[in-house]
């Protein structure tokens, strides 16, 4: 019946000792079950007895188990191989990209194991920064690509290109490139529309535009955006799901595209895209 | 050459004498070319000796000419059979829906006679009343259909569902269901989102809604949204593209889904999307 | 001790059984008292074998308790005489301007008849409405003045003008214009500020204006405000607090002004306006 | 007739060629006039022949000429003394603070020295930041005081309290305090209201909060609004003006009230406060 989950990952929230003791009682019942576990190094030193593989980003693996938030699953999703099925398990208050709370946790991997389960995937995005000075650098996100002004910086002007069509050159904050996915993140806090998560679409949100009818556009996800950044001598910075990111200088690009691989989130609960709304937002 | 186009209408706008000028003209020179010429009776009395025949919506012809703005296309458009090839040329300010300009008519159309055009596809609404008291009342829209309440009246309460799930039950002053093509009007003034006019998408925005968590959605078009009035006594209406609309009654259901059919629009100019943004909404 | 006290007006919400139960009650608690009361004919149909006299909105009373919530309370505070203090009583969910819940209505009285409580004293607006055909209209509004279109009504186009300056000339669905009072009603819904309520200002909020830059405005409250209908033949009202109204005619004018009377509402619980604020808009 | 005006300080906006040669003449202008000038070494390097004192902030001046943007005169009416005469002089885009464009200058100047102007008196704030550790810094701003994130620093949680008073604890990107002459700046991009740059109140604007029920609040310039950084370890900023700035530490209290003093702008164009707007934001 597991026959198909021979290796899972389990990872944790980085520091939250609530998840590392999930993880320990996880690793116990996968382990009865005859499955093998990986496991990163701070689950794996309070393991007693228990013999675990380590876990990497780079390999595969049966399905991941993330305990902890969306932000824990945010930097999972960014980084393992494609196809991997991963199941977001919220140790807090009930997130938008984790699908099941902490008592729903084993009834969930019992259906998951008899194959009872489906795969919603998501977008996720290439972003390429192409440096003025030559050279590139590669990353990849799954809310968003946020290119954004230092609080010690004034304000920035970023020109918008879409497919090689100039959309504007504006002053601002900086702008938001968002997925579906994304867009009940940062996207919303900063106007943006809320995108059901399985449309082809990415979402240009700028950040406190100082050009009034510059608003949240949504484009098809196969364009290609880039920004280029025209200011000088600010800080800005380009940030990826708010994890990772890297300082631009003048004249950078930032490109953005959709990325061939997406992600596999394990849907169990039934829950749909509308219900986790009305509850996250108190739609009451 | 223009073998291909012997019957065109030409509708111009209600009651404007600049834009029946424009279309005896038309006529005149589409007449010269050999092309037979359908009008409206306000167009139609003023040509002396020329032979138009009547312009009717229900008939079909191989091109439509409208003459005026974005609001005498939306007739147009939502009343034509599908798959009329429709050139909108606007009188005055540059429009969202009108391709070119005055100055562009003939030589656009000498362009259109030879076959150097293209279509863009806009998807259409179909949008049904459904009584409470039984029966219904079926409309077509090509910008949006909102649900509004008069003046008068106090705050109303709607149910929105999608696909026959709950998405909420919220006080406002209405809600609008637009295409992307109507993105850029009503809704773009409500606060919703610009979306690319090619996008399988319907947008839905509350028009000053009581629970300020509620935002705009965006939601693929083969959805099927259903709002219900749930206040009683209270005027309300559902309008499609401003232009129609109908009373609705306590416990009444409006279902909005996307039509089979679509509106064809000329394309001609070679402009963008993004570049009737950048003008229209001054992005410098 | 109740000495000041000697005729209270007790009004309940219309067609609430909860209310005219409750005035009831209260009616006979005050009678127990020594005091008389006032009260309207659905309330004093009821009434067996207690003489009241009857509630008149031109009446002077040394007390007025509303038992309903903030409509209810509106209308009475846009009616009667200046200077009469008000009583708020939420008999449902708590509302901005209703002062105490019905657990604390009589513990609350027993403070206000013994002199512990304070008057807070809440801008009103005289609102004129200058016929272009001649002759005028009086109001008086607690929350707003609102101009705006009815559903069926294409979009308008308003001049506003303060202190006989331009403003500006612009195309929307209509303006409110508010109180501090009002700023956490309608203006909210439609993007305006929240005013504390004792700031001497008024607030100019565009109802979905299609120009994106025209933003809510905070004025003096000693401005003259004046609103122009410039469209013709759309149904366009003027309404007060949303619950009285008129229509207004091509190039009417309506002229707002603070009032020289305020209303006194009777503040006894201790709340202030950030409390309030935190717990009707769930600020946790 | 010029016998009030006997030392006027000129600043030239840094790095500005136009500005500095517009100082070296304006220095001429108001030398064959009597009067003694005081310049920044930046101006007074290229003056030849001419003597002129040192412009110090801390000095006072009959009247400080301020040559460049909004940008400029911030910095000076942060620092000089109460009660010195500012005039704003554009040599760019028409500001809000920026009472004349360069065609104006010398006439308004013939206006000044005569005594032909008045004076806009703008509330300034003061700024005193608490350090959790012990011991305080102040500040002065003229537009604003912003607490913020930096780019690469994850959304905050701020505690807002006003008059000792809990307004609310909420994650969000920072928050605005804003004069009304800053109304029009940062605070707009923010979705603030614009405010009469004469009332005695502050807005407060939060920067994409996570809860959205959280608006602008307009409070009374008289109240003590105090923001205290309730995150650890991440990088967060108050500004002043967009100018100055300094970090937070956790736990850290930025306390803002009215300042004494006020800035004096020189006002002798008869433009109103509205005709700015509608010029500056394209009101048509």
């Amino acid at each position: 019946m597991t026959g198909s989950f021979r290796t899972v990952g389990v990872v944790a929230k980085a520091g939250s000792a609530d998840a590392i003791d999930t993880a320990h009682e996880l690793t116990g019942w996968l382990h009865r079950r005859g499955i093998r576990v990986a496991v990163e190094p701070e689950v794996a030193s309070g393991l007693q007895g228990a013999e675990c593989i380590a876990f990497e980003h780079s390999s595969t693996y049966d399905l991941v188990v993330v305990l902890g938030g969306d932000g824990t699953l945010l930097s999972v999703a960014r980084t393992v191989p494609s196809g991997i099925p991963i199941l977001g398990v919220n140790l807090g208050t009930l997130g938008f990209l984790t699908e099941v709370g902490r008592s729903e946790l084993y009834p969930s991997l019992v259906e998951i194991l008899a194959g009872r389960f489906s795969l919603e995937k998501r977008t996720l995005l290439d972003v390429e920064l192409r440096r003025a000075s030559g050279g590139s650098e590669s990353y990849r996100t799954l809310n968003d690509a946020v290119i954004g002004k230092s609080a010690l910086s004034r304000i920035i002007q970023l020109t918008l290109r879409v497919d090689d069509r100039l959309v504007t050159s504006y002053r601002s904050d900086g702008l938001i490139i968002s997925t579906p996915t994304g867009s009940t993140a940062y996207n919303l806090s900063a106007g943006g529309p809320i995108v059901n998560p399985l449309l082809p679409v990415m979402v240009l949100t700028p950040i406190c535009p100082h050009t009034f009818s510059l608003r949240p556009i949504v484009v098809p996800d196969e364009s290609v955006v880039e920004v280029i950044l025209e200011t000088e001598q600010e800080e800005v910075y380009v940030t990826l799901d708010g994890q990772e990111g890297a300082r631009l200088e003048f004249r950078d690009s930032v490109r953005v595209t959709r990325a061939r691989d997406q992600a596999h989130l394990v849907k169990v609960s039934g829950r749909t895209f509308y219900h986790s709304l009305r509850h996250k937002l108190h739609w009451g």
